[in-house]
């Protein structure tokens, strides 16, 4: 398959929640306009985005709403259960572990793991602490799929590093800093700041 | 100025990022390839984002670094600092007042609010939580500029409309639902399981 930015699957994500929405509320097509408009894009660009993954919808009719959420949730991988650690028990690690949004989708948070001896063997929002020291050996027993990284940014690529030696193919960085890893790793930054940045550029140039 | 999309704004910041990581090396030029490379894109998008904005670079002997950094700048409404309320003074809340990557940006946290007496009056990391009842009262004194909505999902709408009402004109939502607002107030939502799905996505379609 072609390589898909990461902006088409951001809009995909996006189309799936209009999709849910339009799916509780009892109704069973969608026009492109209709999804382009929720979304803040352009009909043009919702049947683009989609004609990556195949033929959905019929002209004139718009796509069954049921049909194409249930085919959207394939191609997002959300139809099995992700197991997910959080590198770094601190504030954000805490934010995370408590987001009411992760399990919802199928996130399972199984661990935290954290340097400091005083935060190992408690509680984070009812997820364990563990040491970093036994990230490896419970990797090649536990098998997690995503690791998030909340550590200081001074921390994160070491972190990143014992991340990619245990085994773990994909991370989610909330570090302010740019991370590198093996081409066969997806490492996607979090950056709180930029998303501050599309708001003052929204008001600067309005 | 033509409507620029979000994802154009977001490579932007990315952009420079990049460019600030090499005037902190000293270097004086950077090509379209190589922040192309770097942001994980073409070097054709490269300079359609940056043409939006006027003509930047030689040909053959790339961008300044730092005049596109200084212009980047600019145009994302950096020059200045951008004064921030927080909505919601729980555990996202507590991350966000916590995240040093804002002040570095010049957006700072003047205060929390929350609708819970037992913390109002008290301090969530360093800034004061105030009563949601002196909203459009501060408001009209401090002149905040964004406001952050970090309430639970089913009281996000009721936040906006107070934070709309109060004059905001730029709200980042970290509520898992979709938000309305008038078309003169710029709302972002930032959906932490959407980061997730950019990986599960990722993890099944390598």
């Amino acid at each position: 398959m072609k390589r898909i930015a990461d902006s088409t699957v951001r809009r995909l994500s996006a189309y799936l929640r209009f999709l849910e929405d339009f799916e509780a509320r009892g109704l069973s097509t969608i026009s492109s306009d209709e999804l382009a408009r929720q979304g803040g894009t352009t009909s043009a660009q919702v049947r683009k985005d989609l004609s990556f993954f195949g033929s959905f919808g019929k002209r004139g009719l718009g796509y069954s709403v049921p049909e194409l959420s249930t085919r959207l949730r394939e191609i997002l991988g959300l139809g099995r259960e992700w197991r997910v650690i959080i590198l770094g028990a601190g504030k954000i690690g805490a934010a995370l572990a408590h987001y009411e949004g992760f399990r919802q989708r199928g996130f399972q948070i199984l661990a935290a793991y954290d340097s400091n001896p005083e935060k190992v063997g408690r509680k984070l929002e009812g997820i364990p602490v563990r040491g970093i020291a036994h990230l490896e050996r419970d990797v090649a027993k536990e098998k997690p799929d995503i690791a998030v990284i909340t550590v200081p940014a001074d921390a994160a690529q070491q972190t990143l590093d014992l991340v990619v030696r245990a085994g773990i193919k994909a991370a989610l960085n909330f570090a302010p800093t740019q991370l590198h890893a093996p081409a066969d790793v997806t490492v996607k930054t979090v950056n709180m700041a930029m998303e501050l940045e599309g708001l003052s550029f929204a008001l600067v140039n309005r």
